[in-house]
């Protein structure tokens, strides 16, 4: 059937169906177990093959962070899309305006600013939309804060257009928790506990707040469970990463993408120089601060490389250092885990898929900027 | 004609067509003017359109750091291209081979482990490459010891089907100058100064040396300029960028690239919240270890607004800070001078083309991983 991986031109990005399939179906079993809903980020995977994979196991759509990611699941005839981005601006509005009539979307508002213009265009073009308020839980980032998000829902009641269903949070602040698994899970628990609480009083000041949204992979363990959350929108849990290692959600043997690289230079003592830099990893550092991720083995499966670390790297060129480089000649192979598994794939048009040893499939990267 | 930038989607690429018409002018003018040739990074534009531009102004060729580089200007009847990176591994090989069959193509080896292969691979298909030797001048990541220079020229009169025709080195050292240009250029002269004692020592050994290629755009004042220098291969200048206004490279006013974006929150005091974040931008840091670009006025040509720093992203959200943003609400725009054109043009697969204030053209970004 397929080849290995020898032919491959490199860099190349590598997907591990198996670990793939593994960390989609446990994902879906977890949540459905507890009765949370699975509305998984299209951004990490931006790949129809894998959104459909989500699909099968349960997901109850997707949510998007671009125009670009909704509109190529509207395409694929996909629904039960969160637009998790403010739309603002006229090109935002008249996509809104479109998509609605489309159907299948819901959008996010977490002010006035931000709100009344959408009501009034979707209002002018005799349409509507479901909205959900996003609150910001800890990230400070986007989102209302919680002690305004009952006004904001008060507010809302001028634009009939906007049709609000509930409230959205992304606790992005949790990733300040590397190495302290306990903290992380304490803060995601309590980002749990502001939005179903924020359900609890919408609704008995007369607002429809059926969804209660929550969305992260390192909070996946904790923020969804707490009683009142209705759904979970985790992304990077389909991939897994070398962040997410250090951040505890998984150990490195989930990691699912991988870089593929060659070694081209060994001159230095302590250094290996690959074809795989800031185009083919990101230049995404590590959540601990330190290099472009794990390096292992090229075998598919293989473990990391011991004294090996990727430390530098310039567009396309990586500096591998440390004594176990001294293992290393022009022509070896070494595979690196990212960092962060969402801005790796974003670097790419296409992921060579793996089953075992074999390249079995090619699955395209779409909606990049 | 072209309609403004109101209507366009955010984050757009801007690409201001009379700034970059006058980089490349000058860059052409100025080394013309020395008798050094200019042979491009074509990784900075990955843009056929920019490419033709700077033929038109004299450019003898490109440098490419891909086989998908090589594999866009070869297809676009492109030649005079160097190929800076080593090919190594099968695949790698196999492009070389067929690539020396259509011709235009010169490859660069480091040493007896990367030109071996390449030497047996080209001989068993009956062709032969034009090869420089990349010398490392103080980057320390690939390129011969200029003390190994000699030997290895020596050494690859073993392999017929390589033929040499010169040296070449990527003077990327120079980016740890910034805020200190006289330094900068010296550095760029001593580089300039070990190459062209290079091409002389392989002439009197009587070896081909005819090329003396530097490259990089920091140093495009200082290393080509030193005799013996035939040719220099900067790439960025067409566009430029902060982390070349902040190595005194050129004034901010040169930048010809900037990404569009919308203000999506301001309700945290001193923050205010835009839709352009690390897959606009990429991540690349500044040259100063600060921020993800300059924040200009959203007119095109507009200057810095006072008091905004771009000082953190996530994926598609970017963190304005500073008392000015006390001046921005949600929908107004602004532009960023990216740190890192390269990095930044790679995010996206078309730029937006401004002549003045009018978007008058698209402009497709190719070959990208």
């Amino acid at each position: 059937m397929g080849a290995g991986t020898d032919g491959l031109m490199t860099p190349a990005l590598l997907v591990d169906r198996g670990r793939l399939a593994a960390n989609v179906a446990e994902m879906a079993e977890r949540t459905a177990a507890r009765g949370v809903a699975l509305r998984p980020h299209v951004k990490t995977s931006k790949s129809l093959d894998v959104a459909r994979a989500q699909l099968a196991a349960g997901a109850i759509g997707f949510t998007c962070s671009t125009p670009a990611e909704v509109r190529l699941l509207q395409d694929a005839g996909i629904g039960g899309l969160v637009w998790a981005h403010q739309p603002v601006g006229p090109a935002k509005l008249a996509f809104a305006v479109a998509a609605a009539r489309r159907g299948g979307l819901t959008v996010t508002v977490d002010s006035v600013e931000v709100a009344a213009p959408l009501g009034e265009a979707l209002a002018e073009a005799g349409t509507s939309l479901p909205v959900l308020i996003e609150v910001d839980t800890g990230l400070g980032r986007t989102g209302a804060d919680p002690g305004d998000v009952l006004a904001l829902a008060e507010a809302l009641t001028r634009w009939p257009a906007l049709r609000l269903c509930g409230v959205l949070t992304h606790e992005g602040q949790l990733y300040a928790h590397a190495g302290d698994r306990a903290g992380l899970e304490r803060a995601g628990r309590r980002a749990g506990e502001v939005m179903a609480g924020l359900g609890e009083r919408l609704r008995a000041a007369g607002h429809p707040a059926g969804i209660v949204s929550v969305g992260s992979t390192p909070g996946a363990t904790s923020t969804p469970f707490v009683p009142g959350v209705t759904e979970t929108r985790a992304g990077t849990y389909v991939y897994y990463d070398a962040n997410q290692v250090a951040l505890g959600s998984v150990p490195l043997e989930r990691c699912a993408l991988t870089v593929l690289a060659t070694v081209v230079s060994t001159r230095r003592r302590g250094t290996a120089i690959i074809d795989a830099g800031l185009k083919a990893m990101s230049s995404d550092r590590s959540v601990t601060g330190e290099g472009f991720g794990a390096v292992l083995a090229p075998t598919p499966g293989g473990g990391p490389l011991d004294g090996v670390a990727f430390t530098a790297a310039n567009e396309e060129h990586g500096f591998l250092t440390g004594p176990g480089t001294a293992r290393l000649t022009v022509g070896d192979r070494v595979r690196i885990v990212p960092n962060h598994a969402c801005t790796t794939v974003n670097m790419w048009s296409e992921a060579q898929v793996l089953d075992g040893a074999e390249v079995v499939a090619r699955w395209r990267i779409s909606a990049r900027h």
